[in-house]
């Protein structure tokens, strides 16, 4: 079929591009001079300028009216999902609205980061006023009617509603409420403490990353001030960073930012440059990240081997033996930050701000509503008041720059990787004694070849519930949790 | 005037992709996982199609017929002269032609560095056949009727052609084979021996960029197999590389890439990502690196205070004094390979592929009698035979790529150097007293502030003419030559 082949030649190319202006992401990040900052921002918004006419390229149409998708196999038939649903998004926002909003979020984002360093609340409200008008309107014209809210989740895990999210999250928060409560009642293990040089960290974190599977043939890890991954197939690059009083943050950035890889990097070649090469949706991302970091990397078996390798790397640093590790790697803690906490509270920091940005965008919110009503849902669930904003409604960068519909998928991502857990162990004998002896490939290898290398083959749901064998639900993850903080804190 | 401004807007944006696609052959040399090479070769050849087509892009040709240049201010005209000859280059050559030629030089790379290890001439020259007949093609639908390799020289040198070469050279050669005769056959220096470890090569070079003015907060400094400079504006990069016995490979390939970098980096910013933003030739910006590398850092007082810098660095490395050291800098030394030559010997090496490549060019010369005619001239310039291909006509990458005019203007920047030289001793007093204690700025910023600062706005002679003083010419640079090595040899 000419005009299939014509779209996918084309395709692989925008693909291509996507993957250059995703590696220039990374540079900024990592390589770039420091007074290359303007001269950058003109060749991203080139670059965007390039990729945003091929998304709208109207040969694309041309080409989608010609093709017989039943015609197909499978797989071109999923190319073909991806490709439609990618154009009929690019066609339904008007060019203006789509500028304005580049124009707005770029500004928002400035006045956030400023806000947040004056704890300012309302010197960003009224540019956050404008983004929530402009993505409102961005949904009305992505819904065709419907849900507002769900359009914008359907940008970050396709098929997914806010009333499906909304059921799953209600189930959830009751139970992790009561777990947070009884652990933070409960005696808390040691903290670790001490000084763990920056270069020796790096040292260790690689030996983990390659541990965990991620392929330096095909990727490299540097430093940068947030940890990410950048970029697919062939070529997927880590960041770290080190803290030397916190070894913890650099090891445990470093795998679940390898999960994050491993999942580009392990999907089927032969998707390679096409819209099935790169990772299916926004939570799937996030199982895989999660479940290397959580399920496997701070399982008793695993950081068992793990404090083994500190030993040697470190020397003796305080703590006594592997089982006080492994609680000390589990330590939960109160905090006001999502990014800085731990398996038991991580979620109840997402679900805050997805019934807030939930009314945000169905409009039972107003922005200027929603410093009190973060404060007193934080309260609610958390037991204290935030002390200030950059503690609170500031910490995160989402809204500022239009990310609405995203927070979700980090819980999501939660969900699936309990669905996955609970299969793995099930589908691969002696597990535990495989990570107790720093074993990881029959666990990754058993991800790769069940999940990971089907890219975006499969909507987001059905590859979990493929790999996993059961339909996505959040009861393996809450019994997960409560198993195993009642053994860590003996309740 | 409405059409200009578009077309300037439509430019900035091709100017910034450019940027990005030189940054990418940036990564590929210094950060690119070994395993991503096929990836890169995609996202680079889609880079490539992005831009060939914003070059022949029709609403260009509209715009060019609208603009009356005479309305311009100079700056706009210059702007306009630039952008009207690349349009009108690449309006001449077709389509199928110029895709021909990237598929058989890309190929013929391959080839040639396969022939170059295997040390077989015969296995390289049938596709170097077809890449000269294709380049002939080429040369003769740019010539419009005139010279071939005119045509092809114009792309690298504008306005320069091979008749004023060929008399440049014809005055150069003689003169260079005397002086050679007469160093080899004088008293050779000492050279340089000891181990010079690569870590503070590293640093010490860092040092020397920096001295002579080039700027880390708009560029960066790496590792590659191949020393380069990349990119213009704000974002320029060079590399380097360390031998440990050989310490003036990095320390004076730094030098000469800091010339090519500073050349970029000076350039006025209100030509960022304009066509008069990057360096206006390769002749002048071989000229910048040559005369950072030789005439300033391979001087008697510069060197005098590289000799105190390499003894801090390196410890007693043994060389007597600073006089030694400024002699075995300067080693006149027989040898094959282009890039290892020495100042007197270098623009014999160019002036060989210059008369060969021309008779190509003009069907004078049949490919496959390149190496008798190589092995004969160079027998002639040089008094000895050559032994094997790889120091013969298989050393140099060029003409497998299809670069043929360039070659010339590494000696051109020669001659401008010398001529550019002899108008800065003039210009800057106590620039010998200032060199000795390491002090580049004068130096630099008399070139920053009399060349480098005018980008693409005058043509290359106009622009070496208007700094120097005197229309370009060989007899600067022949003197500086014969003087510096009639003093170091004692002649």
């Amino acid at each position: 079929m000419a005009a299939y082949d014509d779209l996918m030649a084309f395709q692989r190319d925008t693909m291509a591009l996507a993957q250059v202006a995703g590696r220039l992401g990374w540079d900024q990040e990592t390589m770039m001079p420091r007074g290359a900052a303007d001269q950058r921002s003109d060749e991203m918004a080139a670059m965007e300028k390039v990729l945003h006419a091929r998304r709208t390229d109207p040969r694309v149409g041309e080409w989608l009216a010609a093709i017989d998708d039943a015609a197909l196999d499978p797989v071109g038939q999923a190319q073909m999902r991806h490709i439609r649903k990618a154009h009929a998004r690019a066609m339904k926002v008007p060019a203006d609205l789509a500028a304005e909003i580049a124009k707005v979020t770029s500004k928002a984002q400035g006045q956030w980061a400023q806000a947040r360093a004056d704890e300012d609340v309302a010197a960003f409200l009224p540019v956050l006023e404008q983004v929530v008008a402009l993505k409102r309107r961005e949904g009305q014209a992505l819904a065709d009617g419907g849900d507002v809210y769900d359009a914008m989740i359907d940008d970050y895990e396709p098929e997914m509603t806010a009333a499906e999210l909304g059921a799953m999250f209600g189930a959830m928060r009751p139970r992790l409420v009561a777990l947070r409560e009884a652990v933070l009642e409960a005696e808390a293990p040691q903290a670790i403490s001490g000084h763990f040089p920056a270069d020796k960290q790096m040292e260790l974190t690689a030996k983990l990353a390659t541990t965990f599977g991620y392929d330096l043939h095909h990727g490299r890890i540097d430093k940068a001030v947030h940890p990410f991954s950048s970029g697919s197939g062939h070529d997927v690059r880590i960041t770290t960073r080190t803290s030397e009083l916190d070894p913890f943050n650099c090891l445990y950035s470093t795998i679940h930012e390898v999960g994050h890889a491993c999942y580009e990097q392990n999907i089927d070649d032969a998707y390679l440059l096409t819209p099935l090469g790169g990772g299916v949706s926004m939570g799937v991302h996030e199982s895989q990240s999660r479940i290397y970091e959580n399920q496997l990397g701070r399982s008793a078996a695993f950081t068992g081997w793990l404090y083994g390798q500190m030993k040697d790397t470190f020397g003796d640093f305080g703590i006594a033996d592997a089982d006080e590790f492994y609680r000390s790697v589990n330590r939960v803690h109160e905090g006001y930050i999502r990014t800085e906490a731990d398996e038991v509270q991580y979620n109840l920091h997402v679900m805050l701000r997805f019934d807030l940005e939930r009314a945000l965008m169905q409009g039972d919110l107003d922005v200027f509503d929603l410093e009190a009503a973060w404060n007193d849902r934080f309260e609610a669930d958390f037991g204290y008041a935030v002390d200030k904003p950059s503690n609170g409604c500031l910490q995160d960068v989402h809204w500022s720059v239009g990310l609405f519909g995203y927070f979700p998928t980090y819980s999501l991502g939660n969900v699936y990787a309990g669905c996955l857990y609970q299969a793995l162990r099930g589908a691969v004998p002696g597990l535990q004694d495989q990570l107790a002896r720093g074993d990881l490939a029959p666990a990754t290898g058993w991800l790769r070849d069940n999940l990971q290398t089907h890219g975006g083959l499969y909507e987001p749901a059905e590859v979990v519930e493929r790999a996993s064998g059961v339909a996505p639900g959040p009861e393996p993850l809450l019994e997960y949790l409560e198993a195993k903080f009642a053994g860590i804190y003996r309740l």
